[in-house]
């Protein structure tokens, strides 16, 4: 098979998943990174691109979306990692040139133009991917197989949670990363929710197998000035029964990346943690609390279908991360079906929108529930 | 300072919390048990007391009242360790004849019969306890002290969970513990939320320093055939702006008496969790995690004097119970001035009942927001 | 069953282990504490006696060995928490008068001494028990249980440790505990190896069901003009052809009290730590690690036998600790013929002098291996 | 900069660390890799080079290095990833032909080889590198920045151990990597002790920054006819004055890849598991336990070097691999001046050899002390 090219909008200087998606890509070998407009600056973009060695370099994602597609060893897929108001933008002249997009989450500002890509998506052969990347994690994909070949049996419950505490304090303009987080005109207006809570969610429908029907928000900005939500506590119910919650901070003092995920159903419960994602708890009901390690005694095929190495060596959050770009370059080379099962895609885009909007929604009538419709 | 003398009612065959009341009175040796009415049966009530040499056996608790009260040597306080709905009426009789009164909670079946109970209290010369027993934990105290003394700054966050799964199937009609904990007639109605909802609001509030001003609460029956739930998801408010929730199950898989607290203001976080008590994680904003140790370099005064062992010998949960019947051997005895501050009276059982009130008020009203009023 | 008369020589005013034996009798009800010489010096066991409201203290061992032999109520046994020089001659004393000892470890200062001891007790009517604690705890019954059912297999390996760092520095003199563990005179010249070394064999060969037959010891004494050992590393050498290790420091900075117990068989492996004594991490050979939990699924028999409260309820120090005065009450009043399996004796205060003696030979021989020899 | 062109001897159809060492140069895109000997047999040579798109295969690793040198395009550094008697008949041909080696560990079968070949390493232009991947990964790091900027104070003790139990059983001769380690042939003798008792020993001094003295070895093939040692403990003495121990296992049942280092200073006490490899715990002597993580507040300057994503955001094995390329990657670019203090090379490759050389003479000893010799 060959290395399949890639490009990328966004990632420049002082950009942090630009970086991890670079690493991400070239963790497997099925990419190499040939082209890039690293910043809508020009000068920005150059310097950004010679810092990383890229041979090519673009002034703006129209002109590089032109001439790659014009190119006979022009890129199979761009990846977009821009703040999330040009996601969409970009997506879109990629697709119309005929190249994949791999876009980070959450695909936009609102759902009405989540709902319209989408649409719009389904008259373009080329294809969309999100990196919800916490999914390509291999005890992630176990869970979601326990849970479907119904070893929890019925779920009751169902809490995820995403805790940081970066943003407890006001944001230093400095930091790029927290400057445009924090400004709903680059957001859309969701602070935690989007960044962060859109993770939480989609992990816990990824392993459940189903979105939910409803929710109930409650959104608070602790920091003084700040204009996007900084925690979310939010219950959840699902069409099957299943309750849950999602709690989304940025301002949980002594968290890092405190992404876990609990379920309770009546023949079994599950816990795993990002932080330390090579261990799956699993208890049967009645029975004695087991831990599940990536690569050990209890992996099941969906887990052992993107382990790496060996149980004990703990992989972490960049391998889950190229797990997604590897499946992408199997998926696009036609070596392996499965593909678009596992890496999220536009439905999971419009979803992660449609959480968001019910989130904002809720919050303004007091945290009444809301359904959340896509 | 003489051993004060207990008695006891309720505990007979087949109770759980009888002989933990038991253990814990022993523990410090302030207390001597010397007269009950084990149970509501006579004859059970004679059998039970034979089982564990129990000097003095009343066929009734009225009896029992009365003549402890007349005797010279009578009993300086009572434990009520019946189901809900007796309690009132036991307490009332022991408060009347002049006996101190240790019961355990939730005090009632509801609010209205806990608020007239209140007023009675005021009118009472012997005092009334309600044995929240996590309290006594030593780490306990010093997350209260330590929010106290502002280390944490102010609270933003305030997250409790008290999670079991022993209720997951259908109970078992021979199982005494169950049966009555589902029988609404014997708990007023209330399942989770009052066996050990209860305890997981009150630590909140005994840390916080604090009681919610609303909340927002959705409950469950997931086991056929229920009449209590056995599940509720709540979302707190709090007047001081802080936000937090309380999650209570008894059919979350994989749990056994998993009652947690996290904490988040913006200058600290806590953590503790009862099934391993002799450690409290707290990291300063911005500072590293420490793992506070009972015992240890980071324990303060709060902790240091309920504290029995060095660092590293683990205390547990008839530890944490004891210091309970400590404390309170300490205030009736005039030993100690502190006690009243520490150890749970008429208002947090009244809190408590006020809790299991507007949890039933919102979920009937579909998880709107309800005042808790007391 | 009648509560039992105890009686104290030693655990006068700041002394550690004397109020925890005091706590451990009283738990389960089974023991009354009457009388006491809580001190040699005569004023002082006045005052420590007056002080816990002791009804009757004696100025010396000697006289209070007479007396209560002579009443009609004395005591039914003693408790010996002296330092370890003096526990051989109370020990004899009141075994000779006819009043069971029940003695603080390790038995006495060498191993001659032990020797001649034991032969004495076979001619006594009154017996002899050691408080080798942690052997109470619930999860070490189990592993010992399975081990002797053979869920582990052939064991290889056993590597038992207890790491302390309190003594890290010189000690205070001032310090009551201190200062006579680190005064060879009193202790017999072990440090480590004697306090809390024979605490880690005792427990290695009573979860075996086997003592060892060799070893090798490396002792130091790091903390400068300290004339004890404060830390050993030792090899282990079974007559089954299990290899193991040993661990003992008062000076690893960081420890508080680390007793851990590690066991890998040709069929499973076993983990087992004090400080948080309510789980028990079990992996048979090829399947998937269990945490198996005090009172929950995986309990077996001889767990369930010494567990107070419900899994998840945590259970420590002094429930360990309690166990065995229960089972030694519950021997001496005729109740559980079991008793003397599972409460170390004479066989055990033996065995573990045979440790200490071996560990000063072999280190004196730079390490060399040595027999142990009881 | 440019990519550097790699090449590599080893890692063919079912090999592990070839895959491994392969993952880690691609992750930070300094290397290329652009040759190969895969394999010791011509077939599987070219069937294992096409099986990974590799450009350039050859049949012998003498025609590789002679072809490889003569290229203007030939590679730069060749990484050996072969069992361990052909390491250094490869390293020495690439050598001559003036191309860098990355070799895995340990060195050779044996002391007089490496000692041998050390004093030809002197002679060439040519590096010659180590790949200890553990000493890669950042928390190590900053271990050793501790170490040896005080914060510990004067090392007592530094136990290390590596536990495995995939060997507890007959290797299956059709399993290639048990296969070779259980073969004396190819491994020089030494099983457990070479392929991670030198992992665990190069960890700890390392860290430490001091070789051992002295060892005393117990080692033992507890499988059935199995030729060389599957277990071993191991005690330590250092010049410095610090003792310790290293246990090294392949039998220890429940165990994965349980490398483990702890260290106890006058000033404090450190522990870091590379299972875990995201936190480092420090206990400042009498201060309060803190979790260091990687990237978080607590972190230094040499971990922060090596640290690729945010706290929380778990970095695992393969990154730690990665960062020794790099390193090399940047020192052979001259880039980095610092690369020779922490990348492994030559004196360390002797001193694991010299490890597994006083080991074996220590246990045919009986475990008597030897010095070790490099």
């Amino acid at each position: 098979m060959r290395r399949l090219r890639l490009g990328m909008v966004g990632g420049g200087e002082g950009a942090f998943i630009g970086a991890v998606h670079r690493m991400a890509a070239r963790l497997d070998g099925r990419w190499e990174l040939v082209a890039g407009n690293l910043s809508s600056t020009p000068d920005k973009a150059a310097r950004s691109a010679e810092a990383i060695g890229l041979a090519r370099s673009y002034g703006s994602f129209e002109e590089m979306a032109r001439e790659e597609a014009a190119q006979e060893d022009g890129i199979d897929a761009v990846s977009i990692v821009t703040p999330n108001h040009i996601h969409v933008p970009v997506a879109k002249a990629f697709l119309a040139a005929g190249i994949h997009v791999i876009c980070d989450k959450p695909l936009t500002t609102d759902l009405e133009t989540a709902q319209a890509f989408a649409a719009e998506c389904a008259g373009y052969d080329a294809q969309f991917f999100l990196t919800h990347n916490y999914t390509g994690s291999p005890l992630v994909r176990q869970a979601r197989q326990m849970v479907s070949e119904g070893m929890l049996g019925n779920i009751r419950l169902v809490h995820a949670e995403y805790l940081q505490d970066w943003l407890s304090r006001p944001a230093d303009p400095e930091n790029v990363q927290a400057a445009w987080r924090t400004d709903p005109a680059r957001t859309g207006g969701a602070g935690a929710i989007g960044d962060i809570g859109t993770h939480a969610y989609n992990l816990a429908c990824f392993v459940m197998g189903e979105t939910a029907s409803q929710l109930a928000a409650d959104l608070q900005s602790f920091v003084g000035g700040r204009e996007v939500d900084d925690n979310a506590n939010i219950l959840l119910r699902f069409g099957s029964g299943s309750r849950g919650s999602i709690f989304a901070s940025q301002v949980a003092t002594g968290t890092e990346n405190g992404l876990k995920l609990r379920i309770h159903g009546d023949k079994g419960g599950l816990f795993w943690a990002q932080e330390n994602p090579n261990e799956l708890i699993f208890t049967p009901m009645g029975g004695v609390e087991q831990r599940i390690t990536r690569g050990g005694a209890g992996a099941m095929s969906a887990a052992e279908a993107v382990t790496r190495i060996p149980a004990g060596h703990p992989e972490g959050y960049l391998e889950a991360f190229g797990t997604l770009y590897r499946e992408i370059a199997d998926h696009l080379s036609g070596a392996d079906s499965a593909g678009l099962e596992t890496v999220p895609g536009i439905a999971e885009a419009v979803a992660g929108m449609a959480f968001i909007d019910a989130c904002q929604r809720s919050s303004k009538a007091d945290a009444a529930w809301c359904d959340l419709t896509s």
